[in-house]
């Protein structure tokens, strides 16, 4: 009684978000399972760009800071995203880049915890995330301390110098999800504050900011919440933090009167504050597009979704692949929208499965990942996966010396 | 013998830069002299906008990281600004924002001069680099200060603890241009260094920053470089500074090896130190456009041509408007490509303007501002708005209620 393709078929019949599918460019005799490094073109985002180009850039110019409310692009999104990942609209704000975020909110935590030095995170997390402690410590020298320790120590490890627990909410190589609420109250307890960096989550998770009592957040906008190529990130302060926090990044945009151009840097009362410089507004209107398709979705359905056809995407795997080893947590609750096995021949593993038209990716030194992004995905999409590698990887069809080659890279 | 319309149809007919005109979208019936707060649209941009939205993000997705050349676009785009900046093609980036990349250079600029603490800047300063300088100092505490002084008297306060002098070479409220030169060259006799700030000179004037021995360098994408609303912005570092020169923004595009995903961060030994997180590639990909048009125009005939307008246009308003107080430099030479006037009526006046399809912008208390931009502007554009300016300055055309309104805002 295993599964077949009939029943993913009747799974897409009877799927409620379906009808998003239609909404995105999905390219044509591609089975696209790289959204959670780069989500797909939603139509309406192409239009966006157009006319924000066309009229706003093009015909109206300056006066478009007002007319067409370019000025309040930051807090705009930041208010949609803010209804997908359990915060109120007024703790959210897309801007910069999420390693300038997560720069700015450390920071920050640090000055809401006067007299505490150290930050914790673990190793393996996010590389630009640890990338960005090291230059903050780097920078403020004997005022802050970075601490790594393992994933499973982490709660142990706070102790009363602990400022700030960075971590990232689902990992982005293995998928793991860690307990948001269990985490942020062990540090809270402990007097310290989370960071949880939400990059490969929201969008794909019905997380819950505000449930879990979070403090402080970042993500990034292109991946799973499909806002283009670099698209901005954004932020996510706590109301009971917004008036305190210092955002060390005081750019023109975060001053409580940015338009009266006075010399003194004055923060704005709310979240603004954390606003530095100018945002493109092109890149603004792409994502504003792809925001409003999830302000349309049902958080619980997207989260039930991926659930589910990760859970399938495992199954089938392994019932063709025994020589790939899962590498993501099995239980759903304890794993995003991705999937990783590991195995020897990782790399031409991918390359293999890339020239059949099935887009996954690879991270060293032996992953095959595969992100499942429920808003344009098909269960059908699972199945023909999962037929790919089976061939793939049981009939030995890649060619071993791509492996070879990427370890002279790597 | 006074200028007349048909003067300047004789300059329009002889322009060597008269044909960039037609590369882009000038709206109809309006005479757009604020290209220093937004430039125009390039045809070429929104093409180039649509293909990389269309083929490069929603056809070839994750691929065109590589395909497509992503991954080089902050150097790319760096190497052809570099070409209009007097700079070599491996100093300069485009990244991020004018105030976060002020901020990495400021806090290299520290790095670079151990032992010194003093960051001199002048009030009045474009204000967004004065709130960085004072978030900056902020965040390290005793291990740096902010001193400003009046612009005649910069020079003479570089002493020994001054690490870095910050100055924006175009003043963005009256159009003073800094002696770039002279005050490098005072700066480093005495072991400091210098940011300059572009924001209101790049793409208006022939800036030489090698010609000057510059050290460093910030700028804006979106004003006379034509790059789009919140364009990315661009960052000078001399190759002489660029192996010792310390981000504090360490994000993964600035790693020696961004793609192996290591725990430890290495900044790359050239200027991609300088980026931070990944950038929008759809705004680049305006800008990319722009720039293009940049490349091909002598900026030598740029500069002369925004001094022959400049003047021009102090000429003809001053005949017309003697209410009027010329408060940019008079002579081209010290001025950027910018004039601006004072009246105590100057926010309806430029309200008036603005009615009449004139459009340059207000600055508080007095000071209406109006930019030329060589490439699309032409020099019957100056007599036209100058016949505006003299019918409501010299019939009081306006409404002095608005008057009262933004006193009472500002």
């Amino acid at each position: 009684m295993s599964t077949t393709r009939a029943d993913l078929e009747a799974m897409d019949a009877a799927d409620p978000l379906a009808r998003f599918r239609d909404r995105f460019f999905v390219p044509e005799g591609i089975t696209y399972l790289d959204g959670n490094s780069l989500g797909c073109l939603p139509k309406a985002a192409l239009d966006r760009l157009d006319e924000t180009a066309r009229v706003e850039w093009g015909r109206d110019l300056i006066t478009s800071w007002n007319v067409h409310g370019w000025i309040e692009a930051p807090l705009k999104l930041g208010g949609k995203l803010a209804q997908i990942i359990g915060a109120e609209e007024d703790e959210v704000a897309v801007c910069d880049s999420t390693s300038v975020n997560l720069f700015k909110l450390v920071a920050g935590a640090l000055s809401l915890r006067p007299g505490r030095r150290t930050i914790l995170s673990e190793p393996g997390n996010f590389p630009t995330d640890l990338y960005i402690l090291q230059g903050l410590v780097g920078l403020l020298g004997d005022r802050a301390a970075l601490r790594t320790v393992a994933a499973e120590d982490v709660v142990a490890a706070i102790d009363d110098d602990t400022a700030v627990v960075v971590l990232t909410h689902v990992h982005y190589k293995t998928g793991r999800r860690h307990d948001m609420a269990a985490i942020t109250r062990a540090a809270q307890d402990r007097g310290a504050l989370v960071i949880w960096d939400l990059s490969h989550s929201a969008g794909a998770l019905a997380v819950d900011l505000n449930g879990c009592n979070a403090d402080l957040a970042v993500g990034c906008g292109y991946k799973y919440l499909n806002g283009g190529p670099g698209a901005p990130a954004f932020l996510f302060v706590a109301r009971r933090h917004q008036a305190q926090i210092v955002n060390p990044l005081s750019g023109w945009m975060g001053h409580a009167a940015p338009f009266a151009f006075v010399d003194g840097y004055e923060p704005a009362p709310d979240i603004r504050r954390e606003l530095c410089g100018t945002p493109s507004i092109l890149a603004m209107a792409a994502l504003d597009a792809a925001l409003d398709l999830f302000v349309e979705a049902d958080m619980d359905q997207v989260e039930a979704k991926s659930a589910r056809m990760c859970d399938l995407f495992i199954e089938l795997v392994e019932a063709r692949c025994p020589e790939l080893t899962l590498v993501s947590p099995r239980r759903s609750t304890e794993r995003g929208s991705q999937v990783s096995f590991a195995h020897p021949d990782g790399y031409p593993i991918m390359q293999a499965l890339i020239a059949r038209g099935v887009i996954g990716d690879f991270r060293a030194p032996d992953i095959i990942r595969f992100g499942f992004t429920p808003l344009y995905l098909r269960y059908t999409d699972v199945w023909d996966a999962a037929e790919a590698i089976g061939e793939v990887v049981g009939t030995r069809a890649y060619d071993r010396a791509e492996f070879r080659k990427v370890a002279a890279v790597t």
